[in-house]
C-alpha cells in the first residue's frame, strides 16, 4: 500500500484495525468519525497523515450511516475507489446504485473478523490475519476498484473469498446472525436471576454468551438489514425447541439433542490453515493488591521479555488472582526461570 | 489428608483429578472403574495403595451409575464416609435416602470445574484450584461426613460454597444446563447446511457452540436428572423467541434483543463472585516495547490505584498498543490526571 492515501470513515474496531494494518503496509491513513474522541484516538494510533484527494475511501460506519457517508464522501475525489466493510451486502449495493455512475468505483466487502468488544481502543493490526474477507463485486465494478480492494485485503493478511451479495447474506445469517440472536436470547435470561447462581458461572456459560456483549445499536441495524434471511432460521430453531419441550421426559430426548448438536458442531470445518498467533502461556498466581502487576511487569522487563497478551483471572471469594502471560515460545523457559528465581508463584502449563 | 484412605469409584477426569490432589496431600488412594484401562491408568497415576475399609468413598460415576455404585460400595466399610461429585444434587440424595441409615454418612458435592477434554489422561491435580466446590449437606449429614468433605475440598485447593440441593439444582439449571441445551440446539441447526457457509464460521459461532461438543450420553443423563428445573427456563426462552419472531420488522426489536442480552451478560460477575462491579475504563496508548507495562503499573501503584482488570491490544508489527485499565469509578479522575501529568498518552472513553 506504499504511496497510497486512504481515508477511513468510521473509527470503530474494524475501521481502526484496517487503518493500523494499512499504515504498517506503508499507506498514509486518516480517520473521520462523528465521535470526535474516537477520531482522535484512531488518528493518534496510526499517526495519521494530512492529505486531500484520497486514493481509497473505506466506509466503516454502522449500516444506518452508510448512505449519508457515501453521499458526503463520493464527491471528495471523483477518482477515488470506495469500499465498505458492512455485515450485510445487498442493502449497501442498493444504496450505491442510487448514485449515478458510482457502482463502477465501489466494491462491497466483509471481513470475517470481529470481537465482542468494540471501538478504536480494541483495534489491532492483526485482527484480520488469515481470516476470510468476502468481496461482492458486481458486473459494474471496475478492474481498478477490485484491484484496490484486493491490495487492502492482502495488506491485512486476510484471505479473499468472492461471492454475490445475495449468497453472502444468506450464509452470514446462518454463521453469524443466528448465533448472535441465540446468544443474546440466552444471555437475556440471566437478567434478574439470583446473583448467587451467576457467581457460580463457569467457562461454558461465559463462552456461550460472549457475543451477547455486542453493541445493541450496531447489531440491531445488522440483524434488521438481514431479517429476510434470518427469520426462517429462527423459526426452524423455534420448532426444534418446541419439540424438545413437549417430548416425553427422560434421558433419551436430551441425549438426542446433545448428539444432534455435536453432529452440527462437527460440520464446522477446522480453522483455515496458515499462521495463527503462536504464543506460549505462563500462569502466575499473584496477590490482588496495588503494586503486584507493576512488580511483575518490571520483572518481565528485566528479563527483556515482551508480553504479547495477557489475561487476569480471579476466583470467587479469593483475594488472589491468576495472571496468564502470552509470550513468544522461545522466551518461555527463560522467563519462567527468571520469575521463579525472583520469587513469583509461576505455574507450569499442561 | 495424611493417613486417610480414599476409594474413588469412577476414573474419569473429575475422579482422577481428585485422586491426584488427595495423593499429593498425603492420602492413600485407589480407583475402581467399569473401564479396566481407565482404572489401571488412574491407579498408575496416583501409585495407588492396597487397603480394605476405606475411610472415604468418592462416587465419581455418571449419574445413571450412581445408585448401583452406592449399593455396591456402602457395605464395604460400615463406617466409611461417602461423597459424590455429580452435576445434579437432588436425585442422588433421593437415591441415598433409600438406603437405611446412609444419609448421615453421605454428603453431596459438585466441583465447578471441568475441561473440554475428558478421561483420566486429562486429569490434573490443580483442576479445582481456586474453583467453587458446592456442598449440599442435609440435616442428617453427620459432622464427621461434612468434616471429611471439607478436608477433601481443602486438599484440592477449592473454595467451599454450601447450599441446599434444591437451590443447587435450580442454579446450575440456569448457569450450566440452559446454556448446554441452547448451544446444542443452535449447533444442531448447522447440520445439512451449505459447507461454503460453514467454511466462513468465525470465533462467534465457534464459541457459541463450543459446549455443544459435550458427550451426549453423560449430558443426556445430567439434563434429564434436572428436567424439573430446566424446563421452566426453556419455556421462558421459547416465549421470548416467539415474541421476537412475531414482532414488527425493523431495527428496534433487534436492538432491544441485543441490549437485553448485553444486560444479562453483564450480570455475570467478573471476579470475586458475589460482588457486583461497576468499573470505569481508561485507555492508554503505549509504545510496544519491553518495560512500558512495568512503568505504567508502577505509575498506577504510585497513584495508589488498584487495577481491577485490564486488556492489552496490539499485534506483531504494530508500533503502538492500547492498554485499557479497569478501575473503580471513584479512582478514574485521579488516575487519569496522575498518568497524564506523568507523560502517558491517556485517552478518555466516550
Amino acid at each position: 500500500m506504499k504511496s497510497k492515501s486512504v481515508r477511513i470513515v468510521g473509527a470503530g474496531l474494524i475501521g481502526t484495525s484496517i487503518g493500523l494494518a494499512l499504515k504498517a503496509a506503508g499507506a498514509s491513513v486518516q480517520f473521520v468519525d462523528v465521535d470526535a474522541k474516537a477520531e482522535l484516538l484512531a488518528n493518534d494510533l496510526v499517526k495519521s497523515g494530512k492529505f486531500e484527494n484520497p486514493d481509497l475511501i473505506i466506509i466503516a460506519t454502522p449500516p444506518s450511516a452508510f448512505k449519508s457517508a457515501i453521499e458526503r464522501e463520493e464527491t471528495l475525489n471523483p477518482q477515488a475507489i470506495l469500499m465498505d466493510i458492512g455485515s450485510v451486502k445487498t442493502k449497501p449495493l442498493l444504496e450505491v446504485s442510487t448514485f449515478e455512475g458510482l457502482l463502477s468505483r465501489f466494491c462491497g466487502t466483509h471481513p470475517m473478523a470481529g470481537r465482542e468488544v468494540s471501538g478504536a481502543v480494541s483495534a489491532r493490526a492483526d485482527l484480520f490475519l488469515d481470516r476470510a474477507w468476502i468481496i461482492t463485486p458486481t458486473m459494474e465494478t471496475s478492474a481498478a476498484a477490485k484491484a484496490m480492494v484486493l491490495e487492502v485485503i492482502a495488506a491485512c493478511g486476510a484471505q479473499v473469498v468472492e461471492m454475490i451479495a445475495e449468497d453472502h447474506d444468506e450464509r452470514v445469517a446462518l454463521i453469524s446472525h443466528l448465533p448472535q440472536t441465540i446468544s443474546s436470547l440466552l444471555a437475556a435470561q440471566l437478567s434478574n436471576s439470583n446473583p448467587e447462581a451467576l457467581a457460580l458461572a463457569g467457562g461454558g456459560l461465559r463462552d456461550t454468551v460472549r457475543i451477547a456483549g455486542s453493541d445493541p445499536k450496531l447489531w440491531g441495524e445488522i440483524l434488521a438489514a438481514n431479517e429476510a434471511a434470518l427469520l426462517p432460521l429462527l423459526i426452524s430453531l423455534q420448532s426444534d425447541l418446541s419439540d424438545l419441550i413437549s417430548a416425553a421426559s427422560g434421558p433419551a430426548k436430551w441425549e438426542s439433542l446433545v448428539a444432534a448438536g455435536r453432529a452440527g458442531k462437527s460440520a464446522i470445518p477446522g480453522k483455515h490453515g496458515g499462521k495463527s498467533r503462536e504464543y506460549s502461556y505462563l500462569p502466575i498466581v499473584i496477590d490482588d493488591r496495588p503494586g503486584q502487576l507493576g512488580s511483575l511487569f518490571n520483572a518481565c522487563a528485566k528479563a527483556d521479555v515482551n508480553i504479547e497478551d495477557l489475561a487476569l483471572e480471579h476466583s470467587p471469594g479469593q483475594l488472589t488472582a491468576v495472571i496468564t502471560l502470552a509470550i513468544a515460545p522461545e522466551d518461555i523457559g527463560r522467563l519462567s526461570e527468571f520469575l521463579t528465581n525472583d520469587g513469583w508463584n509461576v505455574h507450569s502449563v499442561s
